[in-house]
């Protein structure tokens, strides 16, 4: 299984870990007061904490401190493990005056450890678990940079001191480090947050409220024109739309089992009081499930209905914390593509390979290509977060791995990631800068028909309970959003992109021409503005270039005469000419194919 | 001004009033030992709350209470006006020991009366203000009905006793009376709440709470009509869509002024507790106005970007009392057809009359007739509700009434009608019942640009304020939704029907080429089913005429040899057999087109 965290063990491990070593060992030798936080490996190198005390380190310090590494380095200086009894390790360390370290071995005393390990190499010592390469030499082919410095408080506490952290890059060959640096900066270059301001897709404002997105005339049309696509390839699929409230009363998730299993991550209740005593209390839904089995519960329904397949492009609300928020990729109104179906249980198996064929239908149209399948199960840990009968959990675990089998997909396995109320596959998708995050989910569920008495009447006459999948393919709309602005860098496909077609007069003569086509373009809805700016005609082609706008249009002389447009495609830097009914023809095409 | 209410001084008035005398008068005479409580006057007739303590009263008695009301009619009664010390009224009702009349008498007492007034006709004396006919022989030629019985608690306190209610039908002509009883059959049969269950258009659910529509996909198919339509309108009208989310914090509403003058038609605040403090609070949104101007505020504006126009199918959320709540007509989340103009002063006449032909073109699209327009002013009473300079409050005032005049639009004006932030034009609607309604509205808001600190830059390079217009065409989708619902009787138009077309093969020999016509309009997101029922013809027809789909295909033999369809449409007894690929073409074009 993929994840962000990297495993103790490997190799990759103990250099970063050792590597972080060595750089405090050279900030020691060049700042002989400094104290020392901690120093840990990271994602893509490792970073130490520093009390510099006084001394201001700025970026100009950085290359003495690299000389220093390349010093010890080259060096073969072991690193050696020492088991110290507690009052052994406080001596050691108050001689050295390291009192963040003594803070720690009081700490470890507190939580009842008698004694605690060390890494020393050369002069430097440290409190370390390890494990570590055995000498510095092994280090000699590593590649690594001083990325930055910025500040982190003592234990990350923002009550304490404020220490100074040197990040640093680190891979065991060059060509990673390379790799890796070449790919952060397109994914900084092209990071949704950069973009959305750049190009004016969303907001978020204080005083709505942060994890809120306020979507702006151009986000908006991304919006609908995603929104508009789950409508079109959900009626293919036979599936129905439904729209419901943002809110619903206390004893709907008392039902559902929202309440308490999900309360942690719901908002905090409307509480309807009257002559000072409760009256009603109400809850922003965090799923859009329960108002949908309220739907499915408002009629009889027999096994001719089945399966029903109920839509919503729904407005969620949840309470994530206000530091994990994180432009479109963690929020705290969520729209989801949402679908719940209802179905009996012998046409389960038929309806989730339906579900895996939408899925890379959608992927395709998107040009997704960077995600794997992951089968997230209850596991072994924990097992209590989980609601329901442990058969139903079997028999759903089952049909998801026998479904993934059956269509020859590969999948790993995620342990305790299933749903509190079901198993589920995930697809887990990775964007520019290697992190994974679940973007789709399958779930089966048995435990919801119970929880809401659902049934229908089958053939025989008897009645039955329904089983039900609960599907996303296009995520909540705000990660998805974030993924597909960082997959397409801003320059997106016509049939999505906020302006579609810039039509650009070579000189103001021929504007009547430019009005005559933007009109008969906009009477298809197509989103087409004209520059009749002053700019001159490379400037004008400039401008509208940094807007990614996927189409210019360029009018002279000889486009007027012919009846025709010269075409400029975004990122393409030959021209077209060809006549304005043909270009008109294959425009709306291409929009009506949605090609990329 | 039409209002609901009818005026004392009115003949019907006193005509009514007298009526429910005269009821409880022959009621007296039939159950002597009956209590009396009110009998008003109301809008479509008269009504008088009796105690007949251990009687149950049943429909069959109120043939001999009409007959008894005809001889006190045939006589020559007058209703005598006497003028009674408290004293003397007490003893006078303590006499007939009339329980409540001695109450309201005591009542009165305690509220500092010295006298009341009483009305006498034949041996039935009343507590009564009056006014009344003079005698009992001026409402021979009255046309009434005794229409239904129910209950009503005591001073309508639901702690009190339930008396027993005779409603009762009255107007001053037989034409009147039928009139109505043939409107009201007329509105019972197109009753939205009515026709949206038997259509399945939408449900309210006790456990998600009163007023909050959940729309099933019936009703999803009509939501998603109107809102593409709202959205074509409105790019060819040069608006930007926007989307926003549906809370905000308190700060947002305490800039806006909603709070504190709005709160009462808010739901209760989110409060975001942490160690026992209070951290955030949330409010759902009663508007989308605020968040709009958080968007415009957003980003510096140029002169050149006005009129910005920023429209939202968006989700509002109000606390109406949910004794109001009624259907579609009064809920407690409700979509707006939103949108906030933000223009130059120069331009706001312009735009106001682009607004209002943008209206007439909406109306016109539905077939909606019965509208009159109200010029909605703060008036002379409670001016402490409105908020705002007195300078800017004239300006808008005028602004509306210039804009009606210049264009020829015949208007009432609304005293006291504006909103909190200023005057508006409503567009008042009238139902089947002849209840009307505020449907649309336009407003001119001086206000929110200050409060908001709005600006743009000016030609001149001046920062100068917008003027915002708030306007909302259909209204709240909830409203506007059984508004149509009424007036299609549930048979809509084909490009918002909910099933668009239903394919009858005669014989289940032709099924494949029902098939074959149904992926073909499929193909092109057409609403379509096909019967494979194993009923006859004529019940397969009887049936989906029920469902008032619009157009029903009947396949048979010749069809299929000639490559036709006939179409039977809902409503119109001829059947018209045309050539397959014409139908599609057509019926495309008459969804394009939105014919009625």
């Amino acid at each position: 299984m993929k994840t962000n965290k990297i495993d103790k063990n490997s190799d990759i491990y103990k250099i970063r870990h050792s590597m972080a070593h060595i750089m405090a060992s050279s900030v020691l030798k060049l700042y002989p007061d400094v104290k020392f936080g901690f120093g840990p490996p990271v994602e893509h190198g490792f970073y130490y904490d520093f009390d510099f005390g006084e001394h201001t380190l700025e970026e100009k310090d950085l290359k003495a401190i690299k000389k220093q590494m390349f010093k010890i380095i080259n060096k073969d200086d072991a690193f050696i493990l020492d088991t110290l009894s507690i009052s052994s390790a406080l001596d050691k360390f108050e001689k050295q005056q390291q009192i963040y370290k003594i803070e720690q071995i009081n700490k470890l005393k507190n939580q009842g450890f008698n004694e605690v390990s060390t890494y020393t190499t050369g002069d430097f010592s440290d409190l370390c678990e390890g494990p570590h390469v055995a000498s510095s030499k092994e280090l000699k082919n590593v590649s690594f940079s001083l990325d930055r410095i910025s500040g982190a408080y003592w234990l990350g506490y923002e009550k304490n001191k404020m220490l100074t952290r040197i990040y640093a890059l680190c891979y065991q060959s060059e060509d990673e480090l390379k790799e890796f640096t070449l790919r952060r900066a397109i994914a900084m270059k092209n990071d949704h947050k950069k973009l959305g301001k750049e190009l004016d897709l969303f907001l978020i404002d204080d005083s709505v409220g942060k994890g809120l997105i306020l979507w702006t005339p151009n986000g908006t049309i991304i919006r609908d024109e995603i929104e508009k696509y789950a409508k079109e390839i959900e009626f293919r699929y036979g599936y129905k739309r439904v729209s419901t409230p943002h809110i619903a009363k206390e004893e709907l998730y008392l039902q559902s089992g929202h309440l308490p299993l999900y309360a942690e991550s719901m908002f905090p209740p409307i509480t309807v009081e009257e002559g000072g005593e409760v009256k009603e209390k109400f809850y922003l839904k965090p799923m859009n499930c329960p108002h949908h089995h309220k739907i499915y519960a408002s009629n009889l329904r027999s096994y001719k209905e089945l399966p029903l397949r109920l839509a919503e492009y729904g407005t969620c609300y949840r309470f994530e914390q206000s530091g994990e928020l994180s432009g479109l990729l963690r929020v705290r109104g969520l729209t989801m593509n949402d679908a719940h179906i209802y179905c009996s249980e012998e046409y389960l198996e038929e309806e989730l390979r339906a579900i895996l064929k939408m899925y890379t239908e959608v992927y395709d149209t998107f040009g997704l290509k960077n995600y794997y399948f992951r089968l997230s199960v209850r596991g072994e840990d924990n097992i209590d977060k989980f609601v329901g009968d442990k058969d139903l959990w079997d028999k759903a675990e089952k049909a998801l791995e026998d479904i993934l089998n059956q269509a020859s997909i590969e999948f790993e396995v995620g342990e305790g990631e299933a749903a509190f109320y079901g198993p589920k596959i995930d697809i887990q998708f990775t964007n520019l800068m290697g992190r994974e995050e679940t973007v789709s989910t399958i779930q089966v569920d048995f435990q919801a028909p119970i929880k809401f008495d659902l049934t229908y009447v089958a053939e025989s006459g008897e009645q039955k309970r329904p089983v039900i999948i609960h599907r996303a393919p296009l995520s909540t709309h705000e990660r998805f959003t974030s993924f597909l602005i960082e997959h397409f860098g801003g320059a997106f496909p016509v049939w999505m992109a906020p302006l579609q077609v810039m039509i650009i007069p070579v000189s103001n003569v021929f504007e009547e021409y430019c009005e005559k086509i933007k009109q008969e373009l906009r009477s298809d809805y197509l989103r087409v503005e004209s520059d009749v700016s002053d700019n001159s005609l490379n400037k004008k082609i400039r401008l509208n270039v940094k807007k990614k706008i996927p189409i210019l249009l360029i009018i002279g002389e000889n486009e007027v005469k012919n009846e025709e447009v010269t075409i400029r495609r975004y990122g393409k830097p030959e021209q077209q000419t060809v006549k304005a009914v043909k270009f008109i023809e294959d425009l709306k095409n291409e929009i009506k194919t949605r090609s990329l």
